[in-house]
């Protein structure tokens, strides 16, 4: 039985990626995935409160690999965290294509309305706040030079949020996967103390 | 005469802001644009040749600051280029809140048509070139320490576009100028030859 549940709720989220990518968040409607994953609506609704629901549970599968890189890189030291980090490039850049229009198309709703706003904004700062606290803990454990964290925490997050957009704009302007840890090599050396 | 024609074309630039943040670039219409501007679809038609041509001189206007920047600092030395850049900075972000959703969803099309795709990746590859030319002169100058000019140019181009990103979603989360100018030098800091 939960074998099955959580059957359903996959053959859902892979429908809702296919549909908002090929017809955008905005016009695929719940009915249109529902008849794409073959299953009522009620079942629909068992597992998610609304599209938008759907949509942010996309976004944090997504972002499911950095999450795990964080969550393993514990013990480490915090130049180890950011190699850590960078494992789970090749899989993000990997399936940015297929999920970044939608999020454009996400933000560009949260940038008109106030609920949707409200709930997209909501990882977009836990990883600010998780980067702000990691750089700190790079100056205190001796590690890096003192930088200002809450700037730096802006920065890695404008160049990650940059890069995604750029590697979506012009896919084969440059290998993005190396770009991005390259610059997060860039990055962490220029704050190590030497 | 010739004051006439600007007239009309600053008429049909304004009209086309309000509308595209308004409606969404894909829902306001070049009949839509003239009504609200006041004028024929002759002398729309005059000024620019679609509704994508429109729209590219809207990005080309908002750019104009930052190539301003850049074209006064041919004499400068590139640490001294990077500081008149960040005076564009207060232009930039007081107008991005207006301009911002548009690009979005132009970016969010250029995704999915090869046409627009085509013409929306121009100037960014303009800029990208433009950086990595820039790093080159520093380090030759012996301004800067031996970077790699390219990958360099990368991140600036990503935190350029990632800041602005933000500063849309979450345009009271910081100060998004001082970020973007304290970001700046540090970049800038972080290169300098010692």
């Amino acid at each position: 039985m939960q074998q099955r549940s959580e059957e359903t709720r996959s053959k859902i989220l892979a429908s809702a990626i296919k549909l908002f990518s090929a017809k955008g968040f905005a016009a695929a409607s719940v009915d249109d995935i529902c008849a794409e994953a073959g299953i009522s609506k009620g079942a629909f609704y068992h597992h998610f409160k609304s599209k938008q629901g759907l949509f942010l549970a996309l976004l944090d599968g997504w972002l499911k690999t950095i999450d795990n890189a964080i969550e393993v890189s514990k013990e480490k030291t915090v130049p180890e965290t950011f190699m850590q980090i960078t494992e789970a490039f090749p899989y993000i850049f990997a399936t940015a294509n297929e999920g970044l229009p939608m999020f454009l198309e996400f933000w560009l709703q949260a940038s008109r309305d106030e609920k949707i706003w409200q709930a997209s904004v909501k990882p977009y700062r836990r990883y600010h706040k998780y980067f702000t606290d990691l750089i700190k803990k790079g100056v205190d454990e001796g590690s890096f030079v003192e930088v200002d964290p809450e700037l730096t925490s802006r920065m890695i997050m404008s160049t990650a949020m940059g890069m995604l957009l750029q590697s979506l704009l012009d896919p084969k302007g440059a290998k993005w996967e190396k770009v991005a840890r390259d610059s997060t090599n860039m990055l962490v050396n220029s704050m190590l103390k030497k």
